[in-house]
């Protein structure tokens, strides 16, 4: 048996995709879509304020194309508050109007593939990494993602040497785009479909295209990597909410 | 012919996953929600009458994410009372406010990969893990999987002593996590699409993650192993049910 | 090319399954309900006439999980028969109640993989096999299957001995379950997405888990088998239907 | 690179399958049901007169099973005509009683691997197969195929000379039904999910049955063939329609 | 690792496939219907006019089949702009009644296989090329696709060597088809679920079966193509629309 990969882990993340049901969302008075609107307000707040004094994160964009109208990304310290944030937003007016196309379920997750003398517990940029305050970069981009297992092309049969010389050279691409695309990676081995949920920040979004294709030539994605559905969206600014779903 | 596993078999097992209808639920008057409430609640007290006097077990579970909100998961010695079981839920009008999204039909069974000198039908042991009491730990993780026959990595083709001599190194991960996981294999070759269901119970949802990804760096899992869809969740006692459906 | 296999084929098999909206069920009152089901019952009545005088076969199941809540099983000497009774099925009351998940087309059939000396035209029992009045057993499993052609896997590049041999042993389990599972074999080769049905009853719902785990470790299936959707189910009476419609 | 088949390419083709909304379709009075299907009869009648002057062909047939009730299939000179007649269908008052479950859009072919020494311009006969009048068999059978691209099973990457002589020995065995099955080959390449539509009409349902799985032992099926969905029907004249729409 | 392709991005695109909901649209009244109609086209002259200025290029064609019936394609300098669309379209009357069915999210792109001495920045063909007016051909065919990685066909294991060569033969069919088939190639890695998004314009649609049958006996497609659903259909020009949405 091949020894297994270590895993530290952070906060826990849902990702949840919706569409808009524009058809009923403007059937709607005017006033009630005020109030509808302030509810929703309202929870974004206690999330902002959850935010400020560190006990978690989130954010919205809206997607391209019809997988979504919005992606609701929100990390949490335990799995129960995600419960709670969910069932809370399902309670709310809003989600009437909203069709549920796809979810994550993750915790952000640093592997010992590149190692580190830091002693994880204390090492504030470690901490930082694990339990990360999303940027308000202007892109996103989400996909889910396996290690290959079939025939010769079988990750987890592959010695910790092999992985951690593949991984070394993958994650020198991700380096090469510092500064222009942050990644969070979160685990979801036993909490969802995918291995892996990625969350990418651009200021740029072909930065995207140019990382996830360069990356595609590297033998850990080449012959290991499989990818789910594609996720690409802008930021959504709290101002920027009301303006979306003015009709 | 390679020759097959012998099993042994406990009590019928039902996974109901449902999505709650939160649109027509809050539509409801807050009477008629107790009253559909109250009925709900009496089907569960009969459900617990046969749990107190060992005729089955059940347990409620909030899941996280779209794929659903709540599932229900009975035991029962004979699969007649499952659907009856079921029917008698698919006819209450808390069910009216239920979205079906997957259920998963097995068998609790106990394989002998890893042999024994006890009588299975006298062992009290092996009886209680046939006919197991649902534990009420705080997290719930499902899947269901199959063995892989596929090219050369195909499990029902190795000599049972392969087979025995793969699941004992599998089972010491399983035992590692004594007291942190509870496990429950359930077969459903000829009763489901998958050929086992898995359930896990954890006081710490991590441990789902990390029993899971160890084991996936385990050749029976990784080169043999075939998943389905993760779905994990948190308890839901009779108490706060009423709070998790209060609108 | 490999030699075929050749086939003696009987009465063509419909597989309907349903769900049954048990909201809208609900919403009708007892009188209607009453006159729904007495307009099904006569058309049950004029395919027992069929059946008693040897003109097809049917029976019904309650099928356990959220795949179906009911399986209507009908044989007919035509597949005429077969589109006149799902039309006039589909045109009662009752059918506005039924949500269709799922359905197989099929013709009774018998390879000659396992030879005979018998003239299967004359013979008894082979008629008997290929014009079956089904069984009032307990229980059912219904699931569809393939021979795999996926590079050295491939059934249909074997030889007539090599595929002979095979199902010679995998015919030898099936036998050995003689008197707790009665199985039909029936081609969908041009008729469905599947290139057999197969259904199994038995008294003991365990056997059909027994039987089919058995097999898998029998290179036919190992191998050779790729498997659809399983559905399972307990024995739906007429005078259960009542009672199993009673809301 | 291996030379490419050469085709004759005939009328475009519209295969368009639906349910019938039975439940809606018996909520409306037996007047405005007499006033639908008379529209749907005008329009019948000008596709029997564009048939009647070879300006294209049509035949409706009902499918058994849940996947679809009815197939509608059409052949114009132009795909541009085949939009129009959807779009005229769609915009019927029958139509809103329908469901889409699937459509193929292909185009009547003949391919160069079986040579001939006639100029096809000319030829009566091969412009009479790329042309064709669909003929009055009571049995149809639909399926759309892959040539296989999969390891060392890749049907494009082999030479002329051995698809030529692959596709000899196939053609054999279609010949060998002369009679008893008429089979229409059109291409779908650049216009559908799959290669090849096949449609196959019989006066006996059950040599759908013996052709398709005699072939599928034949090298080209068996190495190289993937097969979509089968739908299976029976002959639906003008004044069986009314019939089978009386409810 | 292999040395990944380099690539030119040009405007972002989003294909938009819908069906219309004709049922609805009929209950419509004539005046409505002509509101409608007129919002519409309202929303049509300001992508006129992004495109009379070069600030993109829009274009809408009649779908065959049941997968959709109207296929909107828009590109723009931004990924900001395409969701404003997006939004702006999903706001209109006339979206209410159509039914989202596919859609498409990608960038206009040249690769570095064909190498060229130009400056792409200063280049007015490359410029063109990769900022295309879309041209008002009669027939579009659009197809989602993939380079396969899969056991000894991964393309992405190639070296630049083996890929600029076979990419050379693959263009050159393309080349062949010059003033028959206009093709706009755009990338959609990290952006949608599959590599690139090919769009073909033709004035004879049988071109697009001739091209990409020939391109599938190229070995780039035979052993390194995956595609998706293939999409045909004709030119909607404006006043088109209107005879088009006539009911």
């Amino acid at each position: 048996m091949a020894e297994p990969a270590k895993t530290l882990d952070g906060w826990y993340v849902l990702h949840d995709f919706r569409k808009i049901n524009w058809t009923d969302w403007k059937k709607v008075s005017s006033e009630e879509r005020e109030s509808i609107m302030a509810e929703f307000l309202t929870l974004l707040k206690k999330w902002d304020d959850a935010q400020a004094s560190f006990e978690g994160s989130h954010t919205l964009y809206s997607i391209l194309g019809q997988k979504a109208d919005l992606m609701i990304m929100v990390l949490r310290p335990t799995m129960d508050e995600l419960i709670e944030i969910e069932t809370a937003f399902n309670k709310t007016r809003l989600a009437e109007f909203t069709i549920p196309t796809y979810s994550y379920v993750s915790v952000v997750e640093l592997s010992n593939y590149l190692p580190s003398d830091k002693d994880p517990e204390q090492d504030p940029e470690i901490q930082a990494r694990l339990k990360p305050i999303l940027p308000k970069w202007e892109y996103v981009c989400f996909y889910p993602m396996d290690k290959r297992r079939n025939g010769n092309d079988n990750w987890y049969m592959l010695s910790m040497e092999e992985r951690q010389s593949l991984m070394r050279s993958h994650g020198m691409i991700g380096r090469s785009y510092a500064g222009k695309v942050r990644q969070i990676i979160s685990g979801s081995v036993g909490f969802d479909d995918w291995e892996w949920g990625v969350t990418l920040f651009a200021h740029d979004v072909l930065q995207f295209k140019k990382l996830v294709y360069e990356m595609r030539f590297d033998e850990v994605s080449a012959r290991y990597g499989e990818f789910g559905s594609f996720y690409v969206g802008t930021l959504l600014e709290e101002d920027a909410i009301k303006q979306y779903l003015h009709v």
